[in-house]
């Protein structure tokens, strides 16, 4: 089956499924997050206090954990639903939200990997780099311009080999690889980057994928697909707006994407 | 006076009051909260500091305790808070948002509803179920399968009469009962559920009611159809736009809403 | 220049400069604040955990501290990020949210400012009257009837020389001064109080003017200017509709405001 079938069919999945995924996460997005998986058929919970977070995750079928507003406790709580995860084998996607931005967040990101086998690891070009070991630049929750010129789809193959799991690099083109296959997704709209939480929102939509499927390259891609298949469709109708518009758009889209948009709009390139 | 126009008369007098509502709630839904407490004539303030909560509630004239993402450092204040407002005489909503879902939700809310006597307490069926002492089988924040058979009314009664307050279960149709006094309502929209905090407001809403009501079956009644009417409204205007558009609808219909909307949209049965 | 072309040119500045504004502010409103910095131009960070705190401030080119949901954990990181950015010559912007409501925002708003000293402080009338040293009435987060009698030029011109810095109180005429200069801003309108955030928003937005430009009067009235004309322009598109548009036109607005929209929609008196 061609990647964009096999993504149709994962996100009818998702719908059917309903899957449970729990988010240790930011609260400068948190509520974009649960409304995005809502909107493309799971359900959230978000829950990160050391006494329940283990066992949250062992009721869901799938853990996001987003190091956006990490702190002291809930690190601890982000290791803990981590490691639950992994015994009983439910997917963990990890967002490395600011990766080589402080010493915090590269000691967490670090901790976390040696502890914690994630299904599915998503960033931007410089926290995957800070991942794969490189020297990065990142100027906060942005890829930097001196880390532009890293190449993604060597960037992730050696995320993806050194950590067993799927690497995915979100930008221009989008590259997602478990190691051996590598899809390209050149979809989205710039625009994606003026509202805050587009890229949480891309990890708990991964989150969702991953719950209600078990290849996670596919869930990957089809998560990231959708987010960027609604950045375009908010753009095609609000971009002229403004970003409050484009923002409630892409929650609109994500919540009417179809069959049809996956096959006819999305563009992909699998190797 | 029939039901809906003593909903309407309260819907007046939080205007005409302002309260302010203390909130004590989670990450996820507190900015739709506090939009939805000022587009319904209140004055929202967010507070959960141990060194402060108490103090906040006393100058307020209701406090929302809701569970969402409870932690060890805000379950605290949620009790200093409770018996704060209960010194004073302040209405406390409690929502106990996942009871049922995991030991530390089970054991706050207990812990809570030893120590503090609400005025309301609104949840879904499984967490009310739950609190009624029935085994529950809560899957994560929603109404588990398997809770539904359970009759709402016989769980509401039973809450009201164990806690001694207003018992509220939020849902196709609405259950609100003192133990005594029996209010159903049959208003709202299935795509309520397909955004997240739709539940949380309510509760700030019922916060909202009960601090400028004394009669705290009429204000939860009062709440839960304010958010069930902009639910149909906003649906009639945005439902096929998708979960974006329908979610600012709801806030636009809560600033909206008038005498006319309670009295003729209101379908009430009181018993 | 008069004041309104050095507004244009401070807004363009932060479009050129794109400053990084790292946030310690409150969970209510932070998905808003980092909408709004994105909308103007800037890139917000929002990082709060004393391990990383200060590391984050000295990669930015602002630092904005909101005491909105204060906590004793965050509070010494609000004092950190604010000591290394005095080191580091980073504008401060502090908004003592609720400050006059409870002991510890008072004590914090003393501490603060004691072991930090700001560029800009932004509050409303009865916050700043506190940091003045006159008793007030604050209601929550809302300037207390009994303190608008208070004259804002006496109470932020004392503030501004106590504290040696830029003091704006804003409400129907918004004041700012450096306890020399003297900005009055009558744009704005009455709805942006019925949306939580549009304090929290605009002093997020000063942080991006002062990253960008070192007149901090001129950045102070800027943004408050640009948060005043995207309440206009929102309600004159969405004010008939509800308090949900409203909202999400602000964000439009702000994304879209341009040199002639200061220019000449600008209502300001420089003395």
């Amino acid at each position: 089956m061609d990647i964009l079938s096999s993504i149709a069919q994962a996100a009818q999945a998702v719908r059917d499924k309903v899957p449970l995924v729990h988010h240790i996460t930011n609260y400068v997005t948190v509520n974009d997050c649960a409304n995005a998986v809502l909107a493309i058929g799971a359900s959230p919970i978000m829950s990160d206090d050391i006494g329940e977070c283990a066992d949250i995750t062992a009721i869901s079928q799938a853990l996001v954990v987003n190091m956006g507003t990490l702190n002291q406790r809930t690190i601890q709580s982000m290791i803990a639903s981590g490691k639950r995860a992994n015994e009983l084998g439910i997917p963990v996607v990890f967002d490395p939200v600011g990766a080589g931005a402080s010493q915090l967040r590269n000691d967490t990101a670090k901790a976390f990997l040696e502890q914690v086998t994630p299904a599915v690891i998503r960033g931007n070009l410089s926290e995957v780099s800070f991942l794969a070991g490189l020297e990065v630049a990142t100027k906060g929750v942005d890829t930097a311009e001196a880390d532009a010129s890293n190449d993604p789809v060597a960037v992730a193959k050696t995320v993806a080999q050194k950590y067993g799991c799927v690497a995915a690099i979100t930008g221009a083109v989008d590259v997602i690889t478990d190691g051996t296959r590598l899809v390209k997704l050149a979809n989205g709209h710039p625009m994606l980057s003026k509202v805050t939480g587009t890229g949480c929102m891309t990890s708990g939509l991964t989150g969702a994928f991953c719950g209600a499927n078990s290849d996670y390259l596919v869930a990957a891609a089809g998560a990231i697909l959708s987010m960027s298949l609604a950045g375009e469709l908010s753009f095609a109708q609000y971009g002229e707006v403004g970003t409050g518009h484009f923002h409630m758009g892409i929650l609109d889209a994500l919540s009417k994407l179809t069959e049809k948009d996956y096959l006819e709009r999305g563009n992909a390139d699998e190797t």
